[in-house]
């Protein structure tokens, strides 16, 4: 099976891409590199220095004998999506130039994935709209028009629901009203333009599904958090592009970073916002999970990609009592909250598919936790402070610049 | 009052910019001729030939002594959007060329309004998401940072709730589910890429209403019929733009046209598609009601601005008595759909809350529908017949192409 991985240098893409590669699938690889060159305009950092896609898929090569094909290029451009489907592509590493054929699953990442950076200013938050919407479009438009067997797996975000005061089920909803009764797509009200989009990206592709009967899986996701990945391990090299700055980083590795450098854990608020969080990991085995077992033809079928919820004075007390243990003193800060968000809430979400096909989840123990702070604890010259916190206030009366 | 029209140079803008002008208020119109680039590039053709935006304005000045400022700018470029707040703004006409202030009133019809349009293929889908998205949020962020008190009226559609199977209420639902409540908007799912784009629209307003209390009314408009208001019968150049055509012409409309010319009146399917209709003259009494009354600071008002509902045989009807009326012999003919819509449906929407704010319908009479037959009457013979039906499919197998 040919899988074909949008946004394959990412966080979560890249070891994506090895995983399916490990597990004998002929694998495709595309990005524009968006994420790092907004880490060097932004100034945002990264805890290690990452080779390029070219170079990874070369040691990667070099180490198991298989091959990821690379291209490097702007998915928003609709010519470059339809080259995967009508063998126009050009490969900028492959070790058989040959075209792969028409992938039967199309991994879509390749989205500009950070709340604070959709925030940042109005030409922040164009770039967000643009890029995201125009590559899911392309995307849809692409399998519409080449390959309508192809199945879609699109990773979307538990930040699409926000925090509703019923519990939330897993994409969809019977509503009773008046005596009559609908299915429809759970309500969604997001907390940043980023999760917005997101939200946008379920609508085009639900217009899809009904439409040309494609077939979907959105992947309703929460925070990651981790780095090692079984293959990962078996070359430093290969591990995934961390960040650990406000923009990129995600919570749980951006405590552990601060604990390692004895800055206080950077609480918003009161800290009682409440989120399902899985382990990098866990991403992987939902995304083969639902490549092993597609969408059928006409179907949006949606997850709640979670393994486990905690708020963020949690996920604070464990990071300070793993960290005491390791001999890093750590300080927890409720810094006053950037975000405009519910800082205590109703919060009880439905997630039970992704296990229910076979995910087994890896919770979030000390053990666990004491594995991230070993790999970041190797690159602890690298870390900047000067980079955990520099407040980009998404409620600010003035024009909202980021602080340089 | 200031009163700045985004798209003021089609069908509902020019009315609209005429309306308030004539009421005393101080109006400014920027467009990028969007509409007419479009009708030209596909062909579509227009009734009547119609002066540009500044060739409008002039002939206003002369019958009127008020002037309407004119910008020639396309409002996707952030720049162009936040110069009418900043004072960086140029006229392009204008009789007094100072700067006319921070308009206390947005009206945005900047959208690219066809369903058909938004389907001919990818292109044109992204063209819809790209425009109607970036001019929203540039809109968006301009009032944001300089000027929240600034009312934005935005024209939704009812296309944004499709044809649900529970009553349609005005923007909101309070959904209960498993004993909990929560206050959510209406649930929507969309029969096209454009109206998909509204509904974007509308959760992109959802999110910076709530996160930085803008003012927003969203008015879910049904299709309009008509073309003669209060201020065009002083002069034909004053008339607005009137397409006829599959991509941008309105079902009434359209009908009208066919009849005159003896064209069987083009029904997709079977005819039982059941939307709400309003009159021209009504879509700017609601807007001039809206902007009298206008909405809080945190408050995104939603009004379903329809006045009547039918199906779509009972238009062909009224236009086949009337017609017959008048000495057009109209047969009515059943084409294949090329839309995926349900023809038989249950549908119930709310629309009292436009005629509580003050609006006095005007209905579709036998005599209203007499008048705009002898308004487009005059122009028979421009009507080109091949303009009427050209197969854009949106459920092709193929990749869709439209037929020049």
């Amino acid at each position: 099976m040919h899988v074909l991985i949008l946004g394959g240098d990412g966080y979560l893409g890249w070891p994506t891409a090895m995983s399916f590669s490990k597990r004998g699938y002929q694998v495709t690889v595309v990005d524009n590199y968006f994420r790092r060159n907004a880490c060097i305009e932004l100034d945002a950092g990264i805890l290690y220095p990452v080779p390029t896609l070219i170079e990874r898929a070369k040691i990667w090569y070099e180490l198991t004998g298989k091959e990821i094909k690379i291209v490097i290029g702007d998915l928003t451009d609709p010519e470059v999506m339809r080259s995967f489907f009508t063998g126009g592509v050009e490969y900028q590493f492959a070790i058989h130039p040959t075209f792969a054929g028409i992938p039967q699953t199309v991994v879509h990442y390749a989205e500009q994935p950070s709340a604070p950076y959709s925030l940042i200013n109005h030409k922040y938050a164009n770039t967000t709209i643009i890029n995201n919407l125009l590559v899911t479009n392309n995307l849809m438009f692409a399998v519409r028009d080449f390959s309508r067997d192809t199945h879609v797996i699109k990773l979307g975000t538990m930040g699409e629901y926000g925090t509703p005061n019923i519990d939330i089920e897993e994409g969809w909803i019977e509503i009773e009203h008046k005596g009559r009764t609908g299915h429809f797509l759970f309500p969604r009200q997001a907390g940043s333009i980023y999760h917005t989009t997101k939200i946008m990206d379920t609508d085009l592709l639900w217009f899809g599904v009904r439409t040309w009967d494609l077939k979907i899986t959105d992947l309703m996701q929460g925070p990651v958090y981790g780095l090692e990945t079984e293959e990962s391990i078996y070359d430093p090299r290969l591990r995934t592009i961390f960040n650990y700055d406000e923009i990129f980083g995600t919570v749980l590795n951006r405590f552990i970073v601060q604990a390692i450098i004895s800055h206080p854990l950077s609480v918003y608020g009161k800290g009682g916002q409440t989120r399902g969080y899985l382990n990098i990991m866990d991403t992987l085995q939902c995304i083969h999970k639902a490549a092993s077992t597609p969408a059928k033809r006409g179907e949006l079928r949606i997850f709640n990609q979670i393994m486990e919820t905690f708020n963020v004075n949690q996920l604070a007390q464990k990071v300070k009592k793993v960290g005491a243990d390791l001999g890093y003193p750590v300080e927890i800060k409720h810094f006053e909250n950037p975000r405009f968000e519910a800082e205590e809430h109703y919060y009880n979400p439905t997630y039970q598919g992704l296990v229910e096909l076979g995910v087994e989840p890896h919770f979030l123990t000390a053990e666990v936790l004491e594995g991230i702070f070993r790999v970041v604890a190797v690159y602890r010259d690298n870390i900047r402070k000067d980079l955990i916190f520099r407040g980009v206030n998404w409620l600010r009366d003035e024009k909202t610049t980021i602080q340089r």
